[in-house]
């Protein structure tokens, strides 16, 4: 199979991507009933594995592991090609030789997160419970178990400790709960464009996506794999609200303004008479070929979730105590989603449990998206915060 | 039949509502074929009819006749109580005795707009063409053809011109195109938290709603009424999207933030554990006893085309050349919907025409909503303004 044959749509692609949860084209750990996981909600999870890719090599003391962790819709592809979209990985211009995290000087492994559907284990898993998909009978997932998961993984690698723990938006919620609950086992930490507790706002947002999601006929109560079928409309609806918040004001302004999709007629119709709204529903229609509708619910419910001041008592400080991490926080001018404020509050929780912190707010038009963009200046930064900790460190 | 009679929810409240579309409990001034209704679309309407109700008394002068345009989801009730809902007018803090919109003083006058549901001709009237409900059939509506319509409406009332256009969103979208397309029958217009021509990212958040409305499988293209269902769910989605963005950030986080609507526990399921959650929900859902979904469609479509400067050669000063109304433009702090930015464009413009403006952008918590809620700035210097005014014309 060549990669141009996996650029389907339909049901080429519904099938591809449902053999993906399972048997990802990647690396996968899997974990045995004597090996379960336990989860925040208070269950365990037995068997269950970890999809993963590695790139460069880890180094004989077992010093220079890096671990990527990726955002909502993202996967374990950061610098390699996605099976699914034959697209190239999406953070390719951090990850890769002579990168800021360089390939050649680092061990770089990125693991799909739990509740996701590119072969971790998540709702579209297969569940031997019921021998059909897990779908809602999968408990609730959150950030630490997402964490907890990928330090199974470390230690399925014989990896000691983490050299770096980088990502942005829910990635970078799980570097900062990596930092928390393993101060040990984390080196040095890259949290960007991201926030130690969801807001109102982006809760109000992802709601909304679940409820178009759940109002779709065709999620049939989420047993819609059952069925052969996927809510497509409702999710492409979800992906289309959330990806307005990840655009700035200002770059959708730019990038399409009031500009019509035909010359300069306006068509009195429903049909996309501007170019915005041509750009959001292919947006939300290339998101469902490579998406899983309940792995959305999963995933976004985490964000919900994730509050680490509410897990220290209320404060944030309380999280990092006594840490030796040292922190890089990176935030962008026009992230609405996850906006510097997000930031500051980490980097004054930090500055009070005593770490280590450096902190830059990168001038951008693009939004929370900048993160993964080309940015010279955050990746200059993220390069200089690695060199000086990779010496640190002596590597 | 109280008034209490009419808060029922599901099907005696879309009899109701079906009911307002043809026969509103308001007052309705009717077009017969020999006064069709010229539309931007390129067609005419006929027969048409315009709901509305008025307030105060004309005077033997016919020189304080006020005219005051709702928003997106508004209607003719502005100062008395709304038939489907039973809830006050939404604009009594502004409209009535002693307000400064003061009825002891001028006949005010709200109709409901072109393409709504609740008795002027819209999606949901009854077209004699076909037997039927209008649904799609009805052509594309524009605010200069609602404006259009509300003029015809002041004809049929026997009123040369008014002496105060006065809304906020898609109301203060209206007063522009009154003030530009009619410059002598306005005396005075007060545009507020509005703008000249819809974002771009405006016109993408109505394009989710939309969405979300057509993916409903009971919206049926648009023919649901035949059918007697609404697509309920797509509807409610439509307006959870909106809803948020007519909140500041700020008022999100106070009014909910991340609290939790049973206590302190997070439940690890998708039903609503936060109260942010729970109010979106139950927005959702009162809405769509009280709104029409194609209306939503249509009159959302209406925002998005709107732009004054487009239909003058791209220069929004055009639209105002050589005019004589004076104008009291205002904004609020942390509307991000409609920002100060989109007021002080229409203010330069005003300035470049060479006519009377005033600008205030008031200090606000609640972002877009503001403009509807106990704002005592925002009150004060619009009662000021109209005072002003009022003497100016010896009323």
């Amino acid at each position: 199979m060549t990669t141009s044959d996996t650029i389907e749509t339909g049901e080429a692609t519904d099938a591809l991507r449902r053999r993906q949860a399972d048997e990802p084209t990647s690396r996968v750990a899997r974990f045995g009933t004597d090996r379960p996981l336990v989860l925040d909600a208070g269950l365990t999870l037995a068997p269950w594995q970890i999809a993963y890719e590695t790139y460069g090599t880890l180094n004989a003391a077992k010093s220079n592991a890096v671990l990527v962790c990726h955002a909502l819709t993202g996967d374990q592809y950061v610098a390699s090609t996605n099976p699914l979209t034959g697209k190239p990985g999406w953070w390719e211009l951090v990850v890769g030789p002579g990168k800021p995290i360089d390939t050649d000087r680092f061990f770089v492994i990125s693991s799909n997160v739990l509740g996701g559907c590119m072969g971790t284990t998540g709702p579209a898993s297969f569940n031997p419970a019921t021998g059909k998909a897990w779908g809602l009978d999968l408990p609730v997932i959150t950030i630490a178990d997402m964490v907890r998961a990928q330090a199974a993984l470390i230690d399925h690698l014989g990896i000691p400790d983490l050299f770096l723990v980088a990502g942005g938006s829910m990635g970078g919620m799980q570097v900062l709960q990596w930092a928390s609950a393993y101060p040990d086992r984390v080196f040095a930490a890259a949290p960007i464009a991201t926030a130690a507790s969801h807001s109102a706002q982006n809760i109000a947002f992802y709601e909304v996506g679940r409820q178009a999601v759940m109002a779709d006929p065709d999620w049939r109560e989420g047993r819609y794999l059952d069925f052969g079928v996927q809510p497509r409309k409702g999710l492409a609806v979800a992906r289309m609200a959330a990806h307005i918040t990840y655009m700035s004001e200002v770059s959708l302004h730019s990038k399409f303004g009031r500009r019509l999709q035909h010359g300069d007629t306006l068509g009195y119709g429903f049909d996309g008479d501007f170019q915005i709204e041509s750009y959001l529903r292919h947006q939300g229609s290339t998101f469902v070929d490579r998406f899983d509708a309940n792995s959305y619910l999963y995933v976004s419910r985490a964000m919900d979730y994730f509050d680490l001041a509410a897990d220290h008592g209320g404060v944030l400080a309380g999280a990092f105590r006594g840490t030796k991490t040292r922190f890089c926080v990176m935030s962008f001018t026009t992230d609405w989603a996850f906006p510097t404020r997000d930031s500051r509050v980490i980097v004054h929780a930090l500055a009070a449990a005593g770490a280590k912190v450096s902190f830059a707010e990168i001038e951008s038009d693009r939004g929370h998206d900048a993160f993964l963009r080309d940015e010279p200046e955050m990746h200059a930064i993220l390069a200089g915060f690695i060199d000086a900790a990779a010496r640190a460190r002596g590597i």
